[in-house]
């Protein structure tokens, strides 16, 4: 006991020496200093340092640099050695709906009515609670955190669970209340769902983490007026409105029968379109509907996995780059992709453009490592917080391994981000200048007790669909 | 030294004690007894069994059963605990070129003809030798071994290099060597090409795990008489002919210019075609070319990530399965890909084919399994030996880890082999009865050797395109 003491005694001293010579040398004391990594910072000019090094004070960046200028400057209360490893800003995902991890590969490869009228809403029905949606929130930012991404969007039920648990995680969420016309487990009407949106922006505004939303579900699942009056209430407490739209054929055939407008032109005859607006999937829209996005300011999530996995179609994201729509990328749910990597959703998003346009420089890396970071963080209206490495920015920031076989050689960081990198390699995950995962040890959840959970409510799940 | 010496007769005595034991009760003891996973066979009935076992002697599998059936005749010289993991056939690469990993990522997001003249070519004739072959394959055999590909297809030069490389990593390869009209690093014109062809059959014919192949490069790189005479030495020696074909539109519109007939009617015309012919790619297909595919036993290799990355267009992969084509999966080369992960290629060639078809039922995950298992092995002519798990086959097996956060829960192993397995999960590949990996530790490769190698000829290359 007394040796430990002595040992904690000369550390203390040991500190107290080195921030004297710190002050002595000029340096200034930061609480984390990042260095010896390949920074690829996507700020304005897509600088990329080769040995370059990040500090962070708090929950900032303070300096982003050279190795040898930042560590000149700034002395780390913690240093981590990113040798070998790329730095990059933390992946922003637009789009899931979290707890549905909980369903992830319940049932694949089926029509889309028969999926969720014989899977998922009956998986729904009898599962979804506050207690699902917490544990479902506490495996898919499990999952998030391991992954490298570090802001996500969300659609789900009991919002404010998913909030608490979110908050918890250390992760950053957008993070929209469901509202849908039929009775669902945390709302019998809209008029409830509204008022559970209204308590959780009430509940959140203004927190660090997460930013409360109203999630309006699609133009086919609600009449309307109430498709305005979430979007109203959206806009009285200036918070993002997060909505599916014009995802499949299916939707473009039924907007124009029943409201003799594509769902874009429906949307934007209701006055529903504006800033603080993001369209998840936009998969169906003409090169007209895409310049009154961009004029609306609407942002856009692309899911390509999900997209593809659910036969939806190709969006026209070159389309959406060349208009300057501001376009992120997102997984969906785990039910329909069937995980949370945004690694591969770059892969994806890339080689669908590809195809689909039948030029192979369509979405090249660096576009695709866009759409997951700095494109992402404009189509959340978050870009003066998140999305890139700059001083003044908010410290969300991932390190990722390079040196596995099928990383080796590596001639471009961004090539190999998009082409060879997977979740898996992320390392180290940082969210507002907390060290979530170090080492792939994650630091701010239980991870054996939140698999044990997620195994005890696949029980329930499996018994709810047979 | 004493005591060390006293375990160690005390282990053999125990082993001794065993094996009477084993005797006694009638157990059969073989090499390795594979225990407590969940096998996934691919056989006829594709059986799945929830905790089964595989039993392997020497080379062959001699029981796949239920754990305890298994456990009661065999007793392994090795037992692999697969608690918690799956077991499955090896994954089968029906076309690469796997020096091509010291490419991997050097250029990408260009025109095929850009790609090729400014970056492959000049790369290659600057770098292909003898060392450069071999330096590459143990980096691609390093990889392949990392993520369960057991068997691969290759086309490339100096391919007797290729074959001792892959002979010594334990791996089995169906190994081509190129034959190409133009001058290459290994052969100055198609005759000594073909030569050296002859050769490699000769030196490698009845090999354990070498199939020796003739690799015609294309049609538009051959003039007739030489692909007839690649295809007839193949023939001679009742070897498998290896050729891309079909691969581009671009390619389609020069045989109708050259030859006033598409790529496969002018094969079928020269008499080309016909059992042992394996075609990568066959994009660009009518309904009658494929029936006339089938009509000829000729093997297809599906591509999908290459055909995306370099926008060559999209393999219409459920008609040749509704024709009954032998098909396979592969990953093309790391050039074009830019990895040899073929859980990804499964994911990758599912949701192509349900976003080409706009039906979320084309190539569900038990198709997409199929492709890179028995169908690889049909399609390659080696289905009497590989691609499923059977008493009779050879030990081609592989144990794959299912505990990630992304893996949980699980509901269907084949859906998380196909939608949210990553190669980086397989921990045990065993070719031939051979333990190539054991929990992550590749035994036949040194791996910080063959990193440092790729790294050090990656140095040249980017001098060679500089």
């Amino acid at each position: 006991m007394k040796a430990r003491f002595a040992i904690v005694a000369a550390l203390l001293g040991g500190l107290v020496a080195l921030a004297v010579v710190s002050t002595q040398t000029g340096q200034r004391q930061v609480s984390i200093v990042i260095t010896n990594g390949t920074v690829v910072t996507m700020d304005g000019s897509r600088r990329v340092i080769a040995d370059g090094a990040v500090a962070i004070d708090g929950p900032g960046i303070v300096a982003v640099d050279a190795a040898d200028v930042v560590e000149r400057r700034f002395r780390g209360a913690e240093t981590i050695d990113a040798a070998g490893q790329v730095v990059l800003p933390g992946l922003v995902n637009t789009h899931t709906h979290a707890p549905m991890v909980l369903y992830r590969g319940l049932a694949d490869d089926l029509a889309l009515m028969e999926w969720l009228t014989k899977y998922i809403f009956p998986a729904e029905a009898k599962t979804v609670s506050p207690d699902f949606v917490r544990a479902g929130t506490r495996l898919a930012a499990l999952e998030m955190i391991q992954s490298g991404t570090t802001t996500y969007a969300d659609m789900y039920y009991f919002e404010e669970e998913i909030a608490r648990e979110t908050k918890a995680a250390g992760l950053r969420g957008v993070l929209g209340q469901t509202i849908i016309q039929f009775p669902v487990a945390d709302a019998k009407t809209p008029a409830d769902a509204l008022a559970r949106a209204e308590a959780l922006i009430t509940a959140f505004k203004g927190d660090a983490l997460i930013t409360p939303a109203v999630a309006p579900h699609a133009i086919y699942t609600l009449d309307g007026p109430t498709l305005m009056a979430a979007r109203t209430l959206a806009r009285r407490h200036g918070v993002p409105t997060l909505i599916h739209l014009a995802e499949t054929s299916d939707e473009l055939n039924t907007a124009q029968e029943r409201f003799k407008a594509s769902p874009v032109n429906y949307l934007e005859r209701l006055g529903f379109l504006g800033p603080g607006v993001l369209a998840a999937h936009a998969v169906w829209v003409s090169d007209a509907e895409i310049a009154l996005l961009r004029k609306r300011e609407v942002g856009v999530s692309h899911n390509p996995e999900s997209n593809m996995k659910l036969a939806s179609g190709t969006a026209p994201v070159t389309s959406y780059r060349a208009a300057e729509v501001a376009i992120g990328l997102g997984t969906d749910g785990a039910a329909s992709n069937n995980d949370l990597d945004m690694f591969e959703a770059m892969r994806v998003a890339s080689l669908l453009q590809k195809v689909r346009t039948g030029d192979p420089r369509a979405l090249g890396a660096a576009a695709a490592l866009e759409l997951a970071t700095i494109g992402g963080a404009r189509a959340l209206g978050m870009a003066s917080q998140i999305g890139s490495l700059e001083p003044g920015k908010r410290a969300d920031v991932i390190i990722v391994g390079m040196t596995a076989a099928r990383q080796t050689p590596m001639y471009d960081p961004v090539s190999h981000l998009v082409y060879t990198t997977r979740g898996d390699d992320v390392r180290t995950t940082i969210v507002n200048g907390r060290v979530l995962m170090r080492d792939r040890r994650v630091l701010t959840l239980d991870e054996a007790a939140v698999l044990a959970e997620a195994r005890a409510w696949a029980v329930k799940v499996r018994a709810a669909v047979n």
